[in-house]
This record gives C-alpha cells, sequence and structure tokens, in this order.
C-alpha cells in the first residue's frame, strides 16, 4: 500500500459559483471578526495578479479571488471570445499563493435574465481609454460594484497597469458610500520592463522583442519631464518612439495628473503626474503607465 | 418647585446629517443584533409617509427615515426649489411615530465636489414618468444606492403611490445584489379618495376639489377591465374622465403589467395589471395608480 504524502502548499481551494454560497463563506469569517480583501480579476492569472493576493493577504484575514471575465466591458470587435481563460491553471496559482476562495460566478449569475442596471462614473472615465473602448468604463464599474456588494470586503485590490480604472473604482466607491477600501498594487513587469498582463500571450515572439519598447518610452518621458521639457513634447516624443520601436496604432501616450487624470501641460509638470499610454502591437493592445515622482 | 410630568410621546428623535454619524448609529444596532429598516423620503411627510414608519416598525427593531430633496431627481423647470420643506414638522411627526432616526443629509454631503457617478435602470424605468422626467430615475436610482449603502438596512420601505419607482428599486436591488428586502406599502388616500402627496399642498381649493377625479377614473378603468374591456378603450376612456374633470395635460393613463410595467393590450387584460396615470392641474402634476387584481 502506497502512502501519499501531503503537499505542504496543497490547501483547500474553495472555487464558489453562486452569491450565495460567497456570501456564506464570507459570512462564516465575519462571525469569527476575520478581515476579507477582495482581489476581482479576470482571471489568465499571472504575477501581476499574484502580487495583489499577497497585498490581500497583508491588509486581511481571508482573501477572495473573483475570476470573471466579464462580456459588458468589452466592446464590439475586442477580444472577449478570445480572452484567455484557463481555470484549473488559475486555481493552482490561487491555492499556491493561499487565497481562500475563488469566486468564479458565471455570467448567469451575475446577469441574470431582465438584468438592467448600469453605473456610469464621469469625469475620470473620460479621456484615454474612455475615448477609445466606449462603455468600458461603465462595465467596468457596474460589475465591480456587483462585487463589492456581493463580497461586502474590507479591502479591494486593483493593479495600477489599468491606472485608469483604478481611478474610476476609487470615484465609484466614494460616490456609491461604499464601506470599502481601494488599494492600489504596483505594476509587475517582465525583465525587460513590459508590464505583465494576460493579454501578453497574445505576442507573436517578434512583437513580444518590441513591447518593451513602451516601458522604455514611459521612463524616458518621465525623465524628460522631471528635467522641465514641456508636456506637449514629451507626448510627441512618446509617440513617436513608439512607431519607431514598432508599434502601429498608437491610441494614446499623454501625461496627466496623478490621482485626478487632469490634462497637464502644455508646459512643464507642475505637481505629481503620471505618463499613460496605450498602442498596438500587431492585433494586440497594450497599456502601461508609470509616476512621475516629483512635479516640481 | 414645579414638576413637569414628562410626555409618553415624547421620544428623543437624533438628527443626523453625515454618513459618518447615521453608520455609528447603526453599528451601535448592529452590535446589539437589532435589525433596521430605512424609509426614504423627500420630507413634507404626511399620514402616507408615516404608513410606511409604521410598516417598517412592523418589520425591523430600528427605523430610519431620511428626509432629502434629492436635486439630481428633479428636471429643468420641475418643482425642486418649490418642494416643500419644513423639517420641524417633519422632526414632531417622525417623533409621534416612533422613528428612531431622522437621517437628514445636506445636499454637499450626499453629493460632495467631484461626485461624478450615475445610475440608470433601463425596461422598468422607460415609458411612463420616464418619457415625461428625462432623467428622474437615474436621480431615483442613484440616490436610493447610496441611501441603501450609507445605512445598509435589513429592508427598506416605499410607497406604492410611486409604483414605477417602487418598481426601478427593486430591479436596482437585484441587479446590484444590495443585501436588502424592498417593500411596497399601499397608497393612503383623502376621504374623497385622493392619493396623498407632499404635491398635493400646491392645489389651490378649486383644483383641490377636481382632484379625486383620477382615483375615480382609475376605479373606473379598474372595473371595466375586469368586465372584459380592450385596454385600447379603457386608457382613452380614462385620459377623457380626467379631461371632463378639469385635468389639463395628461401626461399618460396606461394599463401595465403588475411588476413588470409591461403593455397590456389592445385587447383585454390578461394577468394581473395595475392602471397608472399622471395628468396636470394647474401647474401641479398628480400621479397615481390602481392594482387590478384580477386579469383572468
Amino acid at each position: 500500500m502506497r502512502v501519499i504524502s501531503p503537499r505542504m502548499d496543497a490547501q483547500p481551494l474553495p472555487i464558489v459559483r453562486t452569491v450565495a454560497a460567497l456570501r456564506a463563506h464570507v459570512g462564516a469569517w465575519r462571525e469569527r471578526g476575520q478581515t476579507v480583501a477582495l482581489v476581482p480579476t479576470m482571471g489568465a492569472l499571472h504575477e501581476g495578479h499574484l502580487s495583489l493576493v499577497k497585498m490581500g493577504r497583508a491588509q486581511a484575514d481571508r482573501v477572495v479571488v473573483s475570476v470573471f471575465v466579464n462580456p459588458t466591458q468589452f466592446g464590439r470587435g475586442e477580444d472577449f471570445e478570445a480572452y484567455p481563460r484557463d481555470e484549473m491553471a488559475d486555481a493552482d496559482l490561487l491555492r499556491g499563493a493561499q487565497a481562500d476562495i475563488m469566486y468564479a460566478p458565471t455570467p448567469e449569475e451575475m446577469y441574470p435574465a431582465g438584468f438592467s442596471t448600469s453605473i456610469t462614473v464621469g469625469g475620470v472615465s473620460e479621456g484615454l481609454c474612455g475615448d477609445f473602448r466606449p462603455g468600458h468604463f461603465a462595465g467596468v464599474a457596474t460589475v465591480v460594484a456587483k462585487l463589492l456588494t456581493q463580497s461586502v470586503p474590507d479591502v479591494a485590490i486593483f493593479g495600477e497597469k489599468d491606472y485608469q480604472q483604478l481611478m474610476v473604482i476609487r470615484r465609484l466607491v466614494r460616490d456609491l458610500d461604499l464601506a470599502v477600501e481601494v488599494l492600489g498594487a504596483p505594476i509587475v513587469r517582465e525583465r525587460d520592463g513590459l508590464a505583465r498582463s494576460s493579454r501578453n500571450a497574445y505576442l507573436a515572439a517578434e512583437e513580444r522583442a518590441k513591447a518593451a519598447a513602451m516601458y522604455a518610452a514611459l521612463k524616458a518621458a518621465g525623465a524628460r519631464l522631471l528635467e522641465g521639457a514641456s508636456v506637449t513634447d514629451v507626448e510627441a516624443q512618446g509617440r513617436a518612439a513608439l512607431t519607431a520601436a514598432g508599434f502601429g496604432a498608437i491610441d494614446y501616450f499623454e501625461v496627466r495628473g496623478e490621482g485626478d487624470l487632469a490634462r497637464r501641460g502644455p508646459g512643464p509638470i507642475k505637481g505629481p503626474s503620471r505618463v499613460l499610454a496605450a498602442a498596438f502591437l500587431g492585433r494586440t493592445r497594450l497599456i502601461d503607465n508609470l509616476a512621475v515622482a516629483n512635479g516640481g
């Protein structure tokens, strides 16, 4: 008779499909006085997501990771169907990262027949991705509001890679008086600087070789802004650098205010700023951003 | 030395102005295991509102009554400025009705600088008042969502007089997974049948004399529908009755499905229905509705 020795990392990871089951878990934790962190994801997990889970474990007693490819935040012609899905791999990663629950509702659980509510957040959702992905942030705001009211966490953690999204969610939570603290987590990058993204899996080898040029362009822009260069010049140089590196359509390369995403320029920056970019390599749309620490 | 005997009905009624103070009260009740009902109002309280408070007392240990004339649900040219306000009288009535808290936030507390979120509910908010008051139900849905996330009640109680509003709120609560039970309370009427409304105070004496004709028209419509009359005929007769009684512009007189507000007709009703009307007496817009118990 063989004895199979238990693996140390083999934690049980309940995969929960319904709001009712999620609430039963969270309710039991609450009864024990435990705090809860929520990490919303669309699955296809990578090191970036795992850094959010780690932050969640540092901030709360329990970590719920939601895995839901939300159809309402994809526009027509975007990659909803193609978006990478591998629930088994996600569950393994979350087990290793010691998440407490993987909450993976079906589209029917999130949007039952008759669903007809939409949340729009003005201001920070305008411009940048808001201009190129109509309806995207309404889809994000609505699904995030639902995830928050479903799980009622103490903290919710989002990556800074989707910086505009983070700003939209901060505004949403403040405006709807949701009793949750929203935390942003730093971007996790590949060795060459490419921001980790589930969509990097779309990149062909020659595209992947060019992709880190976006981070290089952001870093160069940040350095020039700190030297006092004008926003107008820096934005033009950034777009030129992306084109020179082999990027196709450039949705934007812009300098904005940290926190409020207010336009900067045309002259040198005043106050904390962020450079944000979105551009295509082939059919893959990449986004990235960088804080410019000191706007003088 | 005079001894002043305490009045039996002289309950303390905290008037709370901030979300933080509201949450402190509700949190203390929760710690004692008490349940909470929310009754959202715009003040100018009358017997209709007091019936909601009474229902709240029957449903929960504690009753919060919010009093907030919500600017975002009034359209241009509507009566936001003129809407009756008498906080002292409201507080007296709530004291008598044994509410536990009057929550009367300022507009700045509800909508601080930078506020930019809006919730729209499709489907049930279309047609009827939705056609005549653009943006009204988005204003309602947004403020009610906020009141619910601020107070986190077990039950929330709304009058059936604003029947379409009640349907919008039911949909909102379901769609956003808010853990609250929404209850509708029957319309309270004057002796002649006029539905109680804060706006009845606008009516001049000769308008007031005509106002009960709306309820009479609804009752007549309900009776004819139960006899098998066609929806098309009943709606036309209802509009004619309002005009004959001295009403001015008729926004609608319609037969709709109970619960889903789906159009009925053109023939006889099938299934539970409701007749809803909105029309002007002078500059005052009155609304009312009536359930048609058996749609055969």
